[in-house]
């Protein structure tokens, strides 16, 4: 069980939706955001670092919200359902975003094949997590 | 002129939008952002910090979702308008809840009746940048 | 083998330390983050909030200096000794005093159980690292 | 007066420190901040980006280490000594750091030398901050 899942269940409210897929979308998320921040590391690292620009800006764009999308959607306390939905729609496209930039470089580039792959299964958890919210 | 202008006007590439409604975009989300979480602390101090709870966790997302919205919307070199438009709608959302939760508590603590202003400001700069970009 | 892990055998250029000790760290302070912004979420909904405000600002300090200590450290490609150095030893102090805070709460509350022993394992991890970075 | 400034004297409890040096670090990470994350986009845009990548990778290390400062150094209702004065340390390195390279671009670059004086403020400003508190 992963410390996400571990941690709401000893949460002492209620919570707006099934633990499992919220610890689902949390650790995505989570794991997303470090796979991104080190694929924009890793591709200022490459030797011709002017064909990675684009992936570069994807990757810092989609950690940034991956970090902040778990950090909103983990608290259940102040829980806005309109918040919590745009802010997950705001991730899946972020993620699809930077997951197709990373794709297009991934046969090449095993940085951002890992890290396409970590893209597309944080948008399948924040989409997942739409659905049974609403 | 912000520091924030000063900085677009010096960008090498073309920006995607005026760079005025860009730049008062950019300082009302750090401004929020500021106001937010000095706020969330201002009512963990309150004596009553019960009546407090959701005020706190609507100004923890608020300043998270604004800090990000800066950040993002600020990044020019791999533009991509679906995520800025998506990242722009929950920033408004959050300034929206945050400020209306804020306001209800304004008339008794200055902090709060501060920060519900800074949230509305930033409400209304995302929206106005929002319909530049469509 | 971790996320982290893989990325960092990846990465393009020369890592300034032990792969398996730098992703270690990594993963504990992303753990670290997450549990602690979700003891303060449970926290901010235990029935004698009044009682826990310093756990509350103990666990969103924590998590905002593991989060970005994660990020600093895991950044290869503009490696500063001082800046890595300074920021771990922050990040070290961050989860002592949060890990103490909850663990005074630990035996009635699992939330900050668990917490603490997050913290301490990530204010290991960032010692080790440390004393393979001098 | 400002907003930061404002926020600090509606706060319900006592300040650790004098509010118009508190006001003015956390204005100046905030600004730093926001130069720091402009500047790496504007050096991602720049022709001869592999000539930045030193850069573009300090400014990121830079705004992460500012923001993270100015939220935990805001903070008062769980203040400890210990992590505010390291937090405080390594945003002085960070600033230090990124202001130097920052700097040797300053000449030829104007994203680069606007980025340097927000770095060498902020920088001041954490150490008059550290002062302070000792």
């Amino acid at each position: 069980m992963s410390q996400a899942k571990q941690m709401l269940d000893t949460h002492p409210g209620d919570l707006n939706v099934d633990a499992n897929l919220l610890a689902r979308c949390l650790d995505a998320c989570s794991e997303c955001a470090q796979a991104c921040t080190s694929c924009a590391d890793s591709c200022l690292s490459e030797s011709d670092v002017q064909a990675m620009t684009t992936c570069i800006g994807r990757d810092l764009i989609c950690a940034e919200i991956c970090e902040t999308t778990a950090r909103v959607v983990g608290r259940q306390t102040a829980y806005d359902a309109d918040v919590t939905r745009r802010q997950l729609e705001a991730c899946a496209a972020a993620c699809k975003s930077c997951g197709d930039e990373c794709a297009a470089h991934g046969e090449h580039m095993e940085h951002c094949r890992i890290c396409a792959e970590s893209c597309r299964r944080c948008e399948e958890a924040c989409r997942e997590l739409l659905a049974a919210l609403s």
